[in-house]
């Protein structure tokens, strides 16, 4: 079973370690996603020399292919993925509201047709549950439902009520509580009083741990730090708490600081394969000319493959002829530096600085206007 | 300054040690491509612990793009892959006559359009020395002239007087002889006179190494061997002997067999991005449905990273998917396979069994119709 030990705070910041079927990590953590059965043009072996901890695979993705069939037959997500550390899948409910074509949704669950095929499939609580059992990560996720960032105060809470009572039926129908721990996922949008709601309902169901959903939906930093202000008292302290689909180095330094302790997010992967790559000093887009010739890595003193072995120069030659390797390689550095981000706030929760270093951090990144704006 | 100690030999094939300024590599030696500064999807750590030994890349390619200037800033070649070992680079020429546009051929050169752009380009023996001298591999190729394999005689003749005189010029331009082995390429197509006359007039320019170029056009097994079986007695004895292009793991043995030492193609790399897997008992088409519950291996016993943690099934699945790391995972398993079966032939030539051996493995990938035929 899972269980999170905080071992240090910094304000509401909280370093622990988290205890799993698959090995232990160090919150806070940041999971990169393996969407479909892989972190795209990633090794396992390079995703633990990148300092990745936790992988976190898409339900609706896997649903759809191979399938829960295939995939238990082929021993879980862990064997299709090659990755036997931490594994956390999503309920597929957020991506059946983004990608699919969504059809019907009440409160049994919801029909959509399939973005592969057209076919028409349907999801519940149950089902959500019987294929994350299939899938056999060490923590799977209610079904819930997220609606869009402005959606109006009465479509939020019947969200919040919906995805209580999906919350429940979740609990009910998870079969093996020792390997897989639940997590509920809190909604209620930008509303204090409908997130204070939908927290008390999911408490009540004494989870392993809580997700903040709904969130980087397009609310903005700093409405998303007001609404983790009062999240802190809203979950239980010696439960897990993780923020759903964040993200920028930014965010996630607000989030820490407000007691966040795991983090999912397409962006270092995403932007790598669109050749942009993550420094303390901001973001380099690598096609451009101004790199051609430059001899030095991405981040002068990065200890990543990619800096080790291949110069701005050499990745920009490499994107420019369409190589796979140039998202492969910026791939890596984008992961390890998320890596030591994340390693960086743990020591500075650990030594009681993460206020200061966080400011110093995003004024480092955001606001010099270094090769970020090039 | 690049040397060949043939340390064994079975018959006409040779086991050998090939000292370049960047390592020694054992022979008979398989150089997998990386066209244009990269093996596709495959970082250069991963091709040490696949048993890669030496690379090939493409002055045609790379002229083009990043351009001989910028490679040159950059460190060259070896930098820009990110590869420190021994390196061999093409002369551009089989390229301009496959791939680009062909404007004008003439005793002097080649003019072309670039694919990449449709700009004209010239291409002379002493544009081809400077340009890799700028790339900076280990071996050098000359500019020749290949001529198509259905080419009728007369053709032949000519592109087997034009290379000489095109080699005698490379020699000529060749800067640094300390860093840099120029090799000369063989031409003759499927004429024993011509290759002798070929062979005689390449020579008399007493190069490091020899290759024999305008085979694997398209002449079939039989004939290659037929032709093969002359070079033995027309190529001294104490150079390395290059043959460009191959391939096939039939046509590499009956090569060996005939006193090559050296050989490079795009077979492993570009079936694996295909879906192809090459094993000792045939070849494996990864997309097909048979595989989808498969929990074996590629090949089981294969010790290769791909083996080691993925299914047939999960590949299946990845490819099916669209997921880059199937094509990188699957260059690495054939990659492997080439330098097992290049290991497995230097074992054979040591132990005076290559023959037996070379028929057993033949009569395994091709003739058993196993799982090849799927």
């Amino acid at each position: 079973m899972i269980a999170l030990t905080v071992e240090a705070t910094c304000g509401r910041a909280r370093l622990g370690r988290l205890t799993t079927p698959h090995g232990a990590v160090t919150t806070p953590v940041f999971m990169p996603v393996g969407t479909v059965g892989s972190v795209k043009g990633v090794t396992p072996d390079q995703l633990r020399a990148c300092g990745t901890q936790m992988l976190l695979g898409n339900t609706y993705h896997l649903m759809l292919r191979p399938g829960a069939d295939t995939a238990e037959r082929l021993g879980g997500l862990h064997r299709i993925m090659g990755w036997d550390g931490p594994l956390l899948t999503d309920s597929g409910g957020y991506q059946v509201f983004s990608l699919a074509h969504l059809r019907r949704i009440d409160d049994d669950g919801v029909v959509f047709r399939s973005h592969v095929d057209g076919a028409e499939v349907a999801l519940t609580p149950e089902r959500a549950m019987d294929i994350q059992r299939a899938l056999g990560a060490d923590v799977v996720m209610q079904l819930d439902e997220c609606p869009p960032g402005d959606a109006p105060r009465e479509d939020v809470a019947r969200a919040v009520a919906r995805s209580a009572a999906w919350a429940e039926r979740c609990r009910d129908a998870w079969a093996d509580r020792d390997a897989q721990a639940l997590f509920g996922i809190q909604q209620g949008g930008v509303f204090d009083d409908l997130r204070a709601d939908s927290a008390r309902r999911l408490v009540a169901l004494d989870l392993p741990g809580y997700a903040v959903g709904g969130l980087s939906v397009g609310e903005g930093h700093a409405t998303m730090s007001r609404v983790l202000d009062a999240v802190d008292d809203q979950l239980p302290r010696d439960r897990p708490r993780y923020l759903m689909g964040v993200g920028e180095p930014r965010d996630i330094l607000a989030a820490v600081r407000r007691g966040i302790d795991m983090f999912d997010c397409v962006l270092p992967t995403r932007n790598a394969r669109n050749a942009q790559a993550f420094t303390w000093d901001g973001r380099l887009r690598l096609r451009n000319a101004q790199w051609a010739q430059d001899d030095r890595p991405i981040e002068p003193g990065c200890d990543c493959y990619a800096c080790r072995h291949f110069s701005r120069g050499a990745l920009r030659h490499l994107f420019a002829a369409g190589e796979m390797l140039a998202a492969t390689l910026t791939t890596l550095h984008n992961l390890h530096f998320f890596a030591r981000l994340m390693a960086a706030i743990r020591a500075a929760i650990a030594d009681d600085t993460l206020p200061e270093r966080a400011a110093e951090w995003t004024e480092r990144m955001y606001c010099r206007h270094g090769h970020s704006t090039s």
